[in-house]
């Protein structure tokens, strides 16, 4: 049985598209802060590339603390952990790149991320999003876990130009080819409840 | 021979229940705290994925300290030891989850976790519990044992109304979605004999 | 040929009981204290459950230094070095537990083990001890080495009524569940001579 | 489907030539700082004598830091974060190291790299750039990605006449020999767009 | 070619006995100090027990520094590191412990080793020298090194007396069973030409 | 094609002689300073071993600093790094210690190496050069090399008397049985170009 979509109550939760052995299927980033010195802390069974991309994020937005509006002594006042369960399953790829980048924009800016929305796609250092894999099986999934709204790289277009047009009612695709992009889809300008003061 | 339930004297002790290659099993989740600067120290031969369970447990209490009422300083002031007996026994899996949650709630707070209660449960940062594996073999584990009260998460639910009736005489199950949840039941308000001032 | 009990002389040198692919045999546990920041240092050619013991070990005694009667400054101005010859022979799993706890005990007491006694059992946390296999073997072994105590879990009792009574004669056994009690079967009340000031 | 060419507005970034098991290709080589303490990261899939060829970098611009005219206060002000897309594939080998060493200068002195250049070779410590293999393979992907000139090592050269002239048309070449060189050639006056205040 | 015994000029350098594939040989234990904060580096391609004994040497020199005469401070303020040559050859077991253990104590009291002396035999932390192996090979490769004295634990005294007299003619055994005993042996009162001031 | 020699106008590049699968070939050892806290940093595809002559160099030099005429507290003020060219091929083995010592001794003392001149042994922390294998294989690329004089340890007389005249002829030798030895005749009294002030 298959994930269902959930809610955007929480920062740093954010819905992602996975490909497995078995098909596709949705995947959860969550993130969390605690007080501490700025360690990155990251589980959920993952594979040396998806841990790569957690670090990848984090350093981007570390980077880019000025464009984003973060205070960047933030970083240095708490730890961040990331989880993606289930802790059964082992993962990897880069594929949760953008993912991880909007639960940690959404964790840093305590904002919520928008409704019904999930997204796949590798990012890099210079802000860019890259294609990945598996997009036929990945928009099956999110269609059957409900999602209504799906961020993928440009150059994956190409991809759902080859499904059959049925498969894809009720979906709206943003493509995009800049992770500044992503966060401009993904986040939006409400505050979580109860967000955290940084 | 298999373990029983003990009781439930000690802060950090809390019974969980385990799938074995030999049919279910209880186990035990102990931890305990000493002065020191904030280490979390993880035995019991327990492979990669156990192992972050108890990290996700300590994270998700460090970040949510206020409401579990408890002063974010002590994480620094004390070092956390977890230990799973039995050491000869190789352990993995997420399924001991919400019963590292209960045993670290329970060591911070000083506070008795109710009598004759086990659990099985992953956990995830964001507060969800999830479904497991092995129930009917774990439940019957736990008669054997003499637990009288279960929490498991609400998708296993559809597994207990797969066992026979008569297996499930004397066990009340308490079907959880959310680790505040699991804490609310498991957690009594009575501190522990000789409660440590922390 | 095997090992003879040898004396107890020395603080933190307690004789333990193993069960090796030759048959059983005892061996030595040995811990100092050098002056340092509180490094736990373990050597011997072990594998990871029997270093999960000293921790465990040390961790107990750290978490009850006030019943203990234990300064807890002298954890951090010591490094502990724990080592169990010989280093030829790869050793792991648990039951070098209370023999460990006894070491460690009997060093940060300044005092003498009792004399002629041998032990066995696995330690936990929450200050149980656990039953062990190889009971048969070790205690041939203890006899051949010329113990006259013997330290066992409850649950190991059973083991020794299977045993031939010649093979007991000249032996007395201790059968404890605590860790509490191995400590006032095993430390005498007599320091060592040049017992160190801590 | 190849990379291509992409632009030369951020600091840092920089184009590779690969040889890969499916012929040449392009890569990028990123690299971004964050305020820190010097310390480098590195990603991407690298293997070990890739992520060597990163810390060479670092470490010839460190010691020849007031010839390039750099303040060496900034390197324990700032970690380096270099990273190698696409993660999915495993990268190794030294060759990247002049592309590498491109990157960093252009990051710490915040200038454009040229125009529509690549580049690929061994460096050394002491500053010398030494050659490598596939470049047929390697030449034929800078021109389908529309690469217009190419660093090489001299000991290179030999392998750029035997390609044949046709391929060649639209490419020029530049042949060093020392790591200074590359600089000098790749490294233009102008700053990037909002260049970082170091 | 075997090597051959050299000389005690130098502090630090003891001559032990090796058991190899190709029979037995002497080996040379070196250790130096240079200023540092009290790391112990150990190299010269050494198995993870030989490594041991260079640990548990040095810490039981550390706790019995007080006996040793050695001022206690002086373990902070150097850096030890032990070499065995020969590099290319791996290296493992306890029974360079007491060669170890008398290359400390030269380095630290800055003392002659005895001309002409060489050893073999494990070390514990409680003071004790344990049997070793190889007895009949180390003995013919330290006549044809030109040995005239042999250190050994009093247990391997049987394996002298199963060797061919005219193999011991030109040998002088001393027989141990404590630490303290080789100490007294091999360290003379002699310092070395150019001892350093510690 | 083989390595050729170069010149001896940096600090800290050094000749060495090795013996490859292909036969005998030259390799550099270059080392340079940046500003740090005594970190040493060794690149260059390196199996353990070397990486071990590597440390027993700088530990040497340490030790020593007073007959080297070098202020103790550079090793404190800089990080080392020494690396050996070429990335893509994996080296191991003692045989470049003599060569890593001539390193960082040029490099420490920020003088020339002589010129034309390569060496190969392996070195102790006692301050002995030991013989090397692969010694005709390395003469004859020391020869193509165009290098002039030779340093061996002089165990290894020996197999140049097993080598023809006529290949050695142009060659002058060096048998050394001290690393200071090495020193005296590989490093000249004159400062390279731009020394460094340490
Ligand atoms: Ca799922
Ligand atoms: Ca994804
Ligand atoms: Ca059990
Ligand atoms: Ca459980
Ligand atoms: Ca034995
Ligand atoms: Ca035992
Ligand atoms: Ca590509
Ligand atoms: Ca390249
Ligand atoms: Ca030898
Ligand atoms: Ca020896
Ligand atoms: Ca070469
Ligand atoms: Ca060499």
């Amino acid at each position: 049985e298959r994930d269902k979509y959930e809610n955007n109550d929480v920062a740093g939760v954010v819905t992602g598209l996975a490909w497995t052995q078995v098909g596709g299927d949705i995947l959860f980033i969550e993130s969390i802060l605690s007080k501490g010195k700025g360690n990155l802390n990251i589980t959920g069974n993952l594979g040396k590339v998806m841990k790569e991309s957690a670090t990848i994020a984090m350093e981007y937005i570390k980077a880019n603390a000025e464009t984003l509006n973060l205070d960047p002594s933030v970083f240095d006042k708490y730890n961040v952990h990331i989880h993606v369960p289930e802790g059964a399953t082992p993962k990897d790829g880069p594929s949760a790149g953008i993912t991880m980048l909007t639960s940690l924009v959404s964790l840093f800016t305590q904002k919520k991320v928008k409704k019904s929305i999930a997204m796949t796609g590798e990012i890099t250092l210079r802000g860019k999003v890259l294609p990945v894999g598996g997009i036929k099986e990945k928009i099956l999934a999110a269609k059957r876990a409900r999602i209504k709204e799906i961020i993928l790289c440009e150059d994956n277009k190409r991809d759902i130009e080859e499904i059959k047009e049925e498969y894809l009612k009720g979906l709206t695709f943003h493509y995009v080819k800049e992770m500044s992009e992503v966060i401009n889809i993904a986040i939006t300008d409400e505050k979580v409840k109860n967000a955290k003061e940084l």
